[in-house]
């Protein structure tokens, strides 16, 4: 392969002038970053490269902070609920809280600003029965009712940054200051961001592009009095909190927010749970202030002639990137961390900046990078399993973290990433930002919509959960499939209809979550509108438990278009004899085809013969498909991310719409591979996503099968209308 | 073992006199009884034996129910579901029905009777936007919004008796009559019923039982279009309904049944359903108006010198044996099928009565009773199933079902039923209606308490479902365990609070059923009640999804007795540490045991470290105990019948209660025995449940320990006090 040179970004360090000029060479690097503890020295500086270096707005400030401790951040916690043995209850609300994490808030009036609810009745508690003892933090209950739990939600200022903290935890910082954030919303902490930005700017001349780590808040992230992770929610607004905004809240929206809209039964708001109207109020009032804060520090970076780039993680809530107020930021670039293919379109996607950066894995840190340790499986592993959605949506860079002295070390890894960059550079420059061919338009159908396009299913980023791999298996395995996907809100298909392009809608989840949707289904216009769209030729897809709300004699309220429902105990006196699987079906038509439903579900029965059932297995439905009008919906019970499994969704999308002759257009028989077609730019690319030598039969477009052969990993870039030759 | 006579029931036949006295003497049986389709000629009833002659009151006298055939009985039936495509909807009504059962009861109006509903806003059709047309059976409704589910509540006439149709059916009788079943709610029907009786009881002089077989009201069993079940609820009250009672239930309650009342959904009052106000009313009022009916009918009986007998099945509908009303129909006794201890309980139990009997299986019929099969396995797996009940609570009386005629052909057969008479009757006298030793006293907790006192989890009658076993498991458990066992329901416990005698609450079944409770679990009153009962000392075990219903941030609302609770998918951002299984637990001191919680369950996890977690497998906990105040909660997934889980049951139960040093008063170490004292009687038993020889330690009440060894089977009896000598 051809050596060529840019769009990678290597981090360095001191005392490693050489080394970085040899691995520039090597992975072709036109950009050169420090990370969290290291610095840049000026020698490496002066080299031919783009200067990231890492800001840090509303931490890292101690001698201000200290200061200025009422513009600390706040959080609202719920303690743990105590069941009253008698009408006196006490509550350590503390209980289990990190002391050195948060601390009560006493500065405002507890009477106004907290609650106590009674869980067992759902009630709030009136002030006047509760008093706070300061010097114990605890809340004692006068008139309670024995055998009640009951709960406190209270205000704390939060005087550790998680991130900061859980690095000093992790690596024994000792006695290093620990981090306190203020809070921009403030006066001073305002003044002072701007200030020490322009000033910043001014002593760090050699700065290119400033890399956001990132802005004001950090995604909740709360720790026990073990000094252990107790909740960590990637999504939430948890750190936005403060009385100041609970006020501009109100007077902006004419309602007061309760404690519960935050705490939420010790919830949070997690992105699983259905979104309260006061929840996405609130949310839509903390993006418009980041939104416009931010985009007056990005002011001040472009007035200093250099570029904006946002880290996608830590202090990024309220930037949503595929929210409404995101393009006013104004920022030039997003860097995000790349786990797979769905984190990797979650930043190729993000519209309204000029470029956008992966960072890859494996780190440069020791417990990847040490004697005996082959690096190069994870990278390969993370390179193939991405690599799938660059086809479809390239990175405009590829970037890595940590410590190059350490990467350097294991020259197997240096070779390998040497051929990563190129074919990196390669692809992106044979797709050439033109749009790749996609057989078909498909709508991800949950609560959130756009606004979270492609985070789905998450509850730490990119951590694996029992509760969500057979579903976050969707969004991976469309990550690098030849189709178009889209997000879709139920209040946007209320309110504007289904989009015209959409050729299949996806529905999946457990029952309840935002991601199925729960009382969203109670919502006849939804109903109506998504009958109506696979009635006149629409697919609908549901996997695991879609459209689920138990009314009206139905758990599936689509159960008519899916052709299945979910057996909850109540219908059990009806005979059920469908449980035959069709001996052939399209669904089935892969050779050596084994079907693997992730945790699966129990309990799912045909409602008739009608039904096609595909697979039934642990007394249950598992595959079927059934045809509503000119249309078809299919169950999946669950769709854990494998290579085969994105086969089979690729075949329920074409037989949902019923278009299934046409799936075998730019195709590859065998599942390892796949084509992906770039008509603008007259190219096709087979790719063989496996470590292992495959053959296969594939489609060119026009329809003409031929056999190709890959070595593993290969990916065979060909001319539309020209004939393949290994 | 001695010979013994008496308390055994005989079926028999004509033509096989010989074989019937030579029977009776090797069974030693004391009555004669004729099967659906034998009668027993003179000769035979002339015999030294009590005869029971089986006898129907609602159906098989077409001559009389054809020229009333407005006196049909009725039922509610609900449509299948239609989606409307444009504003004309048509419903088939009758689609999927079986039109020899039912026909469409076009006599009363259908417009006051009949409801339209759309399912998708759970809103009633107005009767002016829909027509009946009853030439083709179809409901047509003007007005109706596209894409909106309907369906059409109707009311039929059912115009063949589902026992005989099934019959009739399954054994291909032909062009034999179709019985047509009557309601004695109509005048002409009650007095045929009551003359028919006389005349009878006039004519068959040498029937000294009368069997009735059943009263007047089949539990619900309706056929499709295929002459197949389609719909089997063995507690349905859907064949008492009819246009005469629902009138008189207006009158009487002051208020109307709707449709839905009665069709609910389409779930039409499974006993899984929370059972609505409107539904305990109408039992109720049939309840009442069964009583009082078939009182009148004993009397008759009585007046002729006869006992009476009522067989537990096919027309028992709103005999409820264990509810308020069957002491007054007076009946001398009860005969039903025993499929296991529990169904034997379900029998030996019923209060008001003189004597029970069982019809143990298997039945004397070709599908068992052919050459080369052994007969004995089933009678052997029964008889040891059902004989840990016996050990409890005795029947009186045993007897089987069938062609005699057929079992005499397998001497094998004779020779074991006569060793299971012979113990039946020498275990019967030992006891000697004695009450035996009960270490506990246990209370299982669901919407229908006493009145389905060792009814719950059943569909129909003694049916393996994938949904119940697990659940099932704990009442064929609880029917040989050394413990009293008591039905409470909520209303009970809410009304009168827990019996003071409770040492320990169960609470089993899926979520939303009425064996977990479901809205119930909203009742402060409840959880109070129960949460004050552990506290001071109870015990409380929660199987599979015990006290559960989203709400407040939980889904088990007794999380806190129980130490666990279910993650829905909201709580997903919460760290949860506690896996770790206890090294050593009282749950788990059984030698070689291995855990089988059956269907098992999901995402149960622990709520802190002070939960005592025995299993975690597939990510959940399937089995933990946490202490709270005096008592203690249980939580097990799952509890399938099997003799290791009885004695996992027993410990459960005695360590809910913190009494788990009183388990080992009459104990036998090896779970395949069990020991049963009857302290009245100076006797006590070891038995062994298994088929293979066993050894146990065995304590003897007063704490001596001491090694049995017993023959496959066997039930080794002793005096208590003396030494137990092989």
């Amino acid at each position: 392969m051809a050596k060529t040179k840019g769009r990678v970004t290597l981090p360095s360090e001191g005392g490693f002038l050489n080394e970085t000029k040899a691995m520039m060479e090597r992975w072709g690097a036109d950009a050169l970053r420090d990370s969290d503890g290291t610095k840049l020295p000026e020698e490496i500086k002066a080299l031919d490269a783009s200067i990231y270096t890492t800001y840090f707005v509303a931490r890292g400030h101690n001698e201000f902070a200290q200061q200025h401790m009422e513009e600390c951040q706040q959080l609202y916690l719920m303690s743990k609920r105590v069941t009253a043995q008698t009408e006196q209850v006490e509550i350590s609300f503390m209980d289990g809280y990190f002391h050195q994490q948060v601390k009560p808030d006493y500065y405002h009036d507890c009477k106004k600003w907290w609650e106590v609810i009674d869980r067992t009745l759902g009630q709030v508690v009136l002030p006047k029965d509760w008093q706070v003892d300061q010097e114990r933090d605890v809340v004692m209950i006068q008139n309670g009712k024995p055998f009640h739990e009951y709960t406190v939600s209270f205000l704390v200022y939060a005087i550790w940054d998680p991130t900061q903290m859980y690095n000093h935890i992790t690596n024994q910082w000792g006695d290093k200051p620990h981090e306190i954030p203020f809070d921009v919303r403030q006066p001073c902490s305002w003044q002072f961001a701007k200030d020490y930005l322009v000033q910043w700017l001014k002593e760090n001349p050699r700065t290119d592009v400033v890399r956001f780590t990132t802005f004001f808040y950090h995604f909740t992230l709360v720790f026990n009095d073990q000094a252990k992770e107790k909740f960590v929610d990637w999504f939430g607004y948890g750190a936005t909190v403060s009385v100041k905004a609970l006020e501009e809240f109100e007077q902006e929206y004419g309602y007061r927010l309760r404690p519960e809209d935050i705490v939420d039964n010790g919830y949070y708001n997690s992105t699983f749970r259905v979104p309260s109207k006061q929840y996405l109020d609130y949310m839509d009032f903390i993006q418009r202030f980041v939104a416009k804060k931010a985009g007056e520090l990005i002011k001040l970076v472009h007035e200093a002639g250099r570029e904006a780039m946002m880290f996608l993680g830590d202090n990024w809530i309220g930037t949503e990137p595929y929210g409404p107020y995101f393009p006013e930021i104004g920022l030039d670039a997003v860097v995000g961390s790349v786990g797979g293919g769905a984190t990797l379109r979650l930043i190729s996607d993000i519209p309204g900046v000029t470029y956008t950066e992966g960072r890859f894995l494996p780190y440069f840190f020791p417990d990847t990078f040490y004697p005996g340790n082959n690096p190069c499986l994870e990278a390969e592993e993370n390179w193939l399993c991405a690599r799938r959605a660059m086809m479809r949506k390239p990175l405009d860079r590829i970037g890595y973290g940590g410590y190059l002295s350490l990467a350097c070390q294991f020259p197997e890894f240096v070779d390998y990433i040497e051929q990563v960059t190129d074919e990196f550079r390669k692809l992106y420059e044979n797709i050439g930002g033109s749009r790749p061919y996609c057989g078909l338009t498909v709508g991800i159908l949950n609560c959130w919509g756009k606004l979270r396009s492609w985070q789905a299913f998450m509850v730490a980023h990119a951590l694996w959960y029992q509760q969500t791999y057979s579903y976050f298996g969707v969004l991976e395995s469309l990550s690098g499939a030849a189709v178009n996907v889209v997000f879709l809100s139920f209040e946007e298909i209320r309110k504007e209809g289904i989009p015209e392009d959409i050729d299949v809608l996806i529905n999946a989840g457990a029952a309840g979550t935002a991601f199925s949707g729960g009382e969203e289904w109670l919502d006849e216009r939804v109903l109506t509108k998504i009958r109506r769209f696979v009635y006149h030729g629409g697919g609908f897809i549901g996997i695991g438990e879609p459209s689920a709300i138990h009314f009206g004699g139905r758990f599936f309220q689509l159960a008519d278009v899916l052709g299945v429902d979910k057996e909850l105990g109540f219908s059990l006196s009806t005979d059920r004899y469908w449980k035959q699987e069709a001996p052939q079906h399209f669904l089935k038509e892969e050779e050596n085809q084994e079907f693997s439903f992730g945790e699966g579900m129990k309990d799912v029965y045909a409602l008739s013969e009608k039904t096609e059932i595909v697979n039934y297995s642990q007394g249950s439905v598992q595959l079927s498909a059934n045809s509503y009008g000119k249309g078809r919906g299919i169950y999946i019970a669950g769709l854990p991310y494998s290579h085969e499994n994105t086969r089979l969704l690729l075949r329920c999308l074409y037989y949902s719409a019923k278009r299934e002759t046409e799936m075998k257009r730019w195709f590859a028989e065998n599942f390892w591979c796949e084509v992906h077609a770039y008509p603008e730019r007259n190219l096709y690319a087979v790719v063989n996503n496996s470590k292992m030598p495959q053959s296969t039969m594939i489609y060119d477009g026009a329809g003409h099968p031929e056999t190709v052969f890959l070595e593993g990993k290969e990916i065979l870039w060909k001319a539309i209308n020209s004939k393949i030759t290994n």
